[in-house]
C-alpha cells in the first residue's frame, strides 16, 4: 500500500540536476555518459510535472540544452510534456532537427500539434523535413487546425471497430493490441460503418464486458452518438462537456467520418490556460505569457508594451486635474482626496468587473444581459456609494475643520461609486459582445474612465462651491 | 448522428418557466398540475447546467420555492446539482425538511455532504430529523468531514470485491447490479482482504475484460494501489492528481479500511472554485461568492466590509500628501502627478503579483522561493522603472516647461517602480508561506505600500529641490 500523505517535493532539485549534468560533460567515454543520463532520466521521472517544471525553470540556457542533447528521446519527451508548451517550444527550437523529430514522434498527437503550431516557421519546416514522410503529412495535417478547436486538441490514438464485428473478436483484436491499448486510456471504443469510414456508435468498455460474445457490437453499441465538428471552437466545447458526463467525445469531419477524440482533460486544461492567460493580460502582461526564467528584454518589454499605453491614459486622466489647477491651488487640501477617490472608484469597479467575469464563466449571464447586470449594479453602488461618500465626508471635516470639503469629496465619491460599478458591471460583458477579452476591462478603459469621472467631479463640485469651501 | 455544433442557448427561459409555473399554481386539479410540473421538469432537462443556473438566477425567490415545491424529488436533486452551491442551499433552507431530505436522499453523496455543510445548523438537524435513521448516521458522518479535504470530496458509492473472486463471479455479479453500475461511472473496481475491510488492491475495468474467467481477481489486480488518507487536504489532492493520471483515487482511513472514492473530477472543480473565489476576495468580495440574485443588502455589505478597509488605508497614504502640503501649494503641479505615479506603480506592482499567482499554481515557484523571484524582479522592475521615469519626466518637462519637474517626477516613478515589483513578485509568496490567501496581495498592502512610498518619493525629492522647482 502506498499511502500518500504529502507529494514529493525535493528542494534543491535543480542543483542536483546541474551537477549530473556537468558531470556527464566531463566525461569522456560514451557508454559512462549514458550511464549518468540514464539517471538522470530517471531523476526527472522521481518528481512530478511540476517540480520538474520548477526544476527545469532554474536551469541556464546551457544546461538546458544539454539536457536535452544528451538524453535519449523517449525521457526528452517526457520531460516536454511535464513543462508547460512555451518552454518545451524553445527547448525543441534549440535541438538539432533530427532529435526534434524524434522527440515529437514519442509524443502524444495532441501535444505534437501544440507544440507544432507555436513553434517558428522555420523551425517546423526543417523538423518535417527529418520525419518520416507519411508520419510528417499526418502530423502537419493535425497541425493546421487551430490550437483552439476540436482539431487542435484532439488526439488520433483511438480504437474503431467495424459494425458488424462481435464481441468475442473485439475482446481478441483488444487482447492482441494489449500494448496499444495500455498506452490509450481507453474508456470508449467507437465503431464504424463497414468502410471504416462513418462513425456510427460508441461502446462503453463495461458494455463490452458484459455482453456475449456472439452478439455483433452494432447490437449493443450507443447509436447516434455525440460527435464534434473538427473545427468546433473551444468555448463551445467547454459547453459540451458541461452540459454531458463524457470522458471525451469523437470528432468528426463534414462527411462524419472518424478523425480523432478529444478528451475533457485536454478541454479543460486548454480553458484553464486561456484563463491563467487572461489574468495575465489583466494585469496587463502583453500575450498573457510570462514565466521569470525567460529573457529579462521579452519580460520588460512584454509589461512595458502595457504600462506605456497605461501612462498615456493616465496623463489624460491627468489633464482633468491640470484643468482645473487654479481650483486646486485655492483648495490644496483637495489634493490629498484626488488619489483616494481614484483608488476607491477603481476598486469598487473592479469587484463589479469581477462579479461580471464570475458571472460570464459560469454561464450565468450572457453578453446580452447589460441592462440587467447594470440595474443589479447600481443597486449596491447607490448603497455603497452612499455609505462610503459619508465615510470619507465625515473624515474630510474632522480632519480638516471644514464641513464643505467634506460634502465636495463625500458627494464626488459617491456619484463616483455609482459610475464606477455601472462601468465595471458592463463592460466586459460589451467586450465579450464584440469578442474581445473581457478580461481588459478592469485594467485601463475602468480606470482611466473612473479617474476621469472621479476628478471631474471632485473639482467641478468644488469650484462651483469656491467660496464656501475656502470661507472667502 | 446527433451533432454538436452550438449549444442550447434559449434567450429568455425563465419567462417561460415563470409563465409554466404561475400556471401551475393556478389549476386546481392536482393531476393537471403534476402535467404542467412534468413540462418543467423535461424543459429544465433540456437546458444544461449552466443554462439551468442562469435561468433559476432569474427567478425571484416566490417562483425559486415554488419550482421546489412542485417538482417531485429526483427532478428537484437534477437541478440542484446544475445550481452552483450557494444557490442549492439556498433553495434547501427554504423547502420543508420533508421534502429537503427525499432531494438529498437522490443526490450523489459528495453533492449531499457539500451542501449539508453549507446549510444553516437548525435547518441541518431538521432535515436529519426527518431522514431514515441508518442513512442519516451515514450522511451526517459524511458531512463531518471539512469540505476541502478527501472525506468531504469523496463519493461512497464504489464497486468493491472480495480478493478471492473470480473474474467470471465479478462479471455475474456486476451484470446483476447493471443499474448501479450505470450510475456509478465506474472505471475502477476496488478489492478488499475477505474480512471486505482493508484495501489490497485495484482492478481496471479493461484487465477484467481481458482476464479468464477461472483466475481470481488477486491474481491480476494492481496490488500496492494508490490510496488516500481520508484527512488529505486540497492542495495535496491536486499536486497527486497532477503527478499522476489517474481518474480517481480510493481513500482510506487510518487502519486502511476502503471509505470511498474521489473523482479527479471533484477535485479539479473544488480547487477551481477555490480560484475564483480567490479571484472574487483579490477584489474585495469578503467570503469570495457573490452571485447578482442575492439580496442587495448582503453584496453591499461583503463589497463594503472590505471598501471600507481600503478606504482607511486609503487615508493613511494620503496622509503623507497631507503632511508635505506646503511642498504641494509652493509646487501645485505636482498634484496632477500623484495620482499617475500612485496608479502606475499599482499596476507594475500587480503584474509581478499575476506572474507570482501564475508560477504559485504552475508549482515552478515555492514559498521559499522569494530571493529568486525579487532578484527576477528587480531586473524587469530596473528596466521599466527608467523607460517609465523617462517617459514621465519627458512628457512633464514638455508640459509644464519645467525641466526639474521632470526630473522629480521621473525620479519618483522609477524607484517606486523598483518598490513595487519587489512588494508585488515577494508578497504573495510570503502570504502562501504563513498559510495566507496569496490573492490578498494585490489590493490592500500592495497598493498602500506603493502609494505611501511613491507619495513620500514625489513629495520629499520635490521638497529638496523646491528651489530649483519653483525657479526661486
Amino acid at each position: 500500500m502506498s499511502e500518500v500523505t504529502e507529494p514529493i517535493s525535493p528542494e534543491s532539485s535543480w542543483s542536483t540536476l546541474e551537477r549530473l549534468l556537468d558531470r556527464a560533460e566531463q566525461e569522456s567515454s560514451p557508454e559512462a555518459r549514458e550511464a549518468i543520463m540514464q539517471s538522470v532520466g530517471l531523476f526527472l521521472q522521481s518528481l512530478g510535472p511540476s517540480d520538474t517544471a520548477r526544476c527545469f525553470d532554474r536551469l541556464d540556457e546551457d544546461h538546458r540544452n544539454r539536457l536535452l542533447e544528451y538524453l535519449d528521446a523517449e525521457s526528452a519527451a517526457d520531460l516536454i510534456e511535464s513543462l508547460p508548451t512555451v518552454q518545451g517550444t524553445e527547448l525543441l527550437e534549440h535541438a538539432a532537427p533530427e532529435k526534434a523529430a524524434a522527440i515529437l514522434e514519442e509524443l502524444p498527437s495532441d501535444e505534437q500539434a501544440d507544440l507544432l503550431t507555436t513553434l517558428e516557421p522555420e523551425s517546423f519546416e526543417s523538423i518535417l523535413a527529418v520525419m518520416d514522410p507519411q508520419v510528417a503529412e499526418a502530423t502537419a495535417a493535425l497541425a493546421a487546425y487551430p490550437s483552439d478547436t476540436a482539431g487542435g486538441l484532439m488526439v488520433r490514438e483511438i480504437l474503431a471497430y467495424q459494425q458488424s464485428a462481435t464481441a468475442a473478436e473485439v475482446i481478441e483484436n483488444l487482447r492482441r493490441r494489449i500494448d496499444e491499448v495500455d498506452d490509450y486510456d481507453v474508456q470508449y471504443i467507437y465503431v464504424t460503418d463497414d468502410d471504416e469510414e462513418r462513425l456510427v456508435g460508441v461502446l462503453r468498455l463495461r458494455d463490452l464486458l458484459l455482453a456475449r460474445g456472439s452478439r455483433p457490437i452494432r447490437s449493443f453499441m450507443i447509436t447516434d452518438p455525440v460527435a464534434i465538428r473538427v473545427d468546433t471552437p473551444l468555448e463551445t466545447l467547454v459547453e459540451v462537456f458541461e452540459q454531458r458526463s463524457f470522458l471525451g467525445l469523437p470528432v468528426i469531419d463534414g462527411e462524419q467520418r472518424l478523425l480523432g477524440l478529444v478528451h475533457r482533460d485536454s478541454v479543460d486544461n486548454a480553458f484553464h490556460e486561456r484563463d491563467i492567460g487572461a489574468h495575465l493580460r489583466e494585469h496587463g502582461i502583453v500575450g498573457g505569457e510570462e514565466l521569470r526564467s525567460m529573457p529579462i528584454a521579452l519580460r520588460a518589454g512584454r509589461r512595458l508594451s502595457w504600462l506605456s499605453v497605461n501612462i498615456v491614459l493616465n496623463l489624460m486622466a491627468a489633464s482633468v486635474i491640470a484643468a482645473y489647477q487654479d481650483t486646486l491651488s485655492a483648495a490644496i487640501t483637495l489634493a490629498v482626496f484626488l488619489p483616494i477617490i481614484s483608488d476607491m472608484s477603481g476598486c469598487s469597479g473592479n469587484q463589479a468587473v469581477a462579479v461580471s467575469m464570475r458571472e460570464l464563466s459560469l454561464g450565468i449571464v450572457k453578453p446580452l444581459d447589460v441592462f440587467y447586470v447594470w440595474r443589479k449594479e447600481i443597486a449596491v453602488g447607490a448603497i455603497n456609494g452612499i455609505v462610503l461618500g459619508l465615510l470619507l465626508a465625515g473624515t474630510a471635516w474632522l480632519w480638516k475643520g471644514n464641513p464643505m470639503l467634506g460634502v465636495v469629496v463625500g458627494t464626488a465619491l459617491a456619484v463616483n461609486t455609482l459610475v464606477a460599478v455601472s462601468i465595471g458591471g458592463s463592460v466586459p460583458l460589451i467586450l465579450k459582445r464584440f469578442g474581445m477579452d473581457p478580461a481588459l476591462a478592469s485594467g485601463p478603459i475602468l480606470t482611466t474612465l473612473t479617474d476621469v469621472c472621479g476628478f471631474f467631479l471632485v473639482l467641478s463640485i468644488a469650484s462651483t462651491f469656491m467660496s464656501q469651501l475656502t470661507g472667502t
